[in-house]
């Protein structure tokens, strides 16, 4: 029997980018509750806001638990302090500027920004996506604990295009790179038409919190052209975070 | 006696931009709880990464519960629809870029850009301000539904400045104004040092979902000369939301 907690939180967990609206029905079927017992949480959630019911009566995330969540220390001092030099960077490159940071063993998108000529990615600000095939990724693969690293390389690695590398030994060497040079080249591993170019963001204390990268357009770009920029802001932002002493890990 | 749903979020609404990092006796007190529910919850909200525990021992808004918050309409659909927008309103004017929702009879900001030269404002993504004293607030109060408006003008309005206007009748005059011209500029109203210019974001009904601002420094600035692009800009992010059928609000 869970406990009403672990109902709560499940309710929450109903939701996902693909369906961020949902019926009463919808709600209790995805987290496993009778209607009656989904009725009564639901609303709960919703007089305080958690929820809200829109004019067709299915229920959406709300402007409440919103707040909340932009709380989250990875979110709030992480993006407040390094958003002055993601606009830098988005201005000297008008491409896709993203952070992200490491949960378990995915990549979390925690800021991105993009013009209307940025070429096209998959990411939005909330996503996960795993930690071998984006820049980011190798990143904070790189820097992860050792047992981390070995758990991850020991698959499965999902291969997304032809370029994608699967094959632990082959990423075994690009994450020793990636710790000499400071930065991680994702060519063609997620899309073909882009490539992505990542650097470490340091905590106050030194050790890695997050992953700063570009994506452009993989058609006659020369990703080592992006490099010293990329470098350059994520110890700009590291730099800040000492500064202002933010703790953003755990 | 509450109940345990009302308890848990008792425990995520003890979090706040001053107080983002809590110890176990902290939430038990902010959330009006014995220690040993407070512990047994907090243990459960942990586990599933609603909460995150610090090196520190304190306690802090965790990933996932900000990945779930990070669902909603008003955030998702909203922002990345905006976003290349704000972005080239950002490069044109150099100035904070701020989005804001309606909750409730406050502002709530759900965007924020800025440079390392933009004057200094208060405003972070998912902070709350009051309707009458910010551009966004005037605004979204003008497109309101009357009896909200009302109730709002009835007061209490805060004074920030001694520019702040809190006269029911003035502010009357000035949301008439708003509601003609489809701009608002809120002048040294909230900080001496800045205004803002700000104008309405339509959803796809042609109702107000959101409004749109700069805020820019006070001194030396003729206001005016940025309504002609803040207008175009909240514009054409209404189009966008209407071509890509985003629904924003309830």
């Amino acid at each position: 029997m869970s406990t009403v907690t672990a109902r709560v939180l499940d309710l929450l967990a109903a939701f996902s980018a693909d369906r961020p609206r949902l019926t009463l029905t919808e709600l209790a079927t995805r987290a496993g509750l009778p209607l009656s017992t989904a009725h009564r949480l639901v609303g709960e959630l919703t007089a305080w806001g958690a929820l809200e019911r829109g004019d067709d009566g299915r229920y959406h995330v709300g402007l409440r638990l919103w707040e909340v969540g932009a709380l989250a220390p990875r979110s709030l001092g992480l993006r407040e302090t390094a958003m002055p030099f993601l606009e830098d960077l988005y201005e000297v490159t008008r491409q896709n500027v993203q952070l992200a940071v490491l949960d378990g063993t995915e990549v979390v998108y925690v800021e991105r920004l993009a013009g209307r000529a940025s070429v096209h990615v998959l990411t939005r600000v909330g996503l996960r996506l795993p930690l071998h095939a984006t820049g980011v990724g190798l990143v904070l693969l790189a820097h992860a604990d050792p047992e981390l690293r070995e758990r991850v390389l020991a698959g499965p690695l999902r291969r997304y295009t032809e370029k994608t590398v699967c094959d632990p030994e082959e990423l075994r060497h690009m994450l020793a790179d990636v710790r000499t040079t400071g930065v991680a080249i994702s060519d063609r591993q997620i899309e073909l038409i882009s490539l992505s170019v990542a650097a470490p963001v340091s905590g106050p204390d030194g050790k890695v919190v997050a992953a700063l990268s570009v994506v452009v357009p993989a058609e006659g770009t020369n990703p080592h052209s992006y490099v010293p920029v990329v470098r350059a802001t994520a110890r700009a932002i590291s730099r800040a975070l000492a500064e202002n002493d933010v703790t953003v890990g755990k």
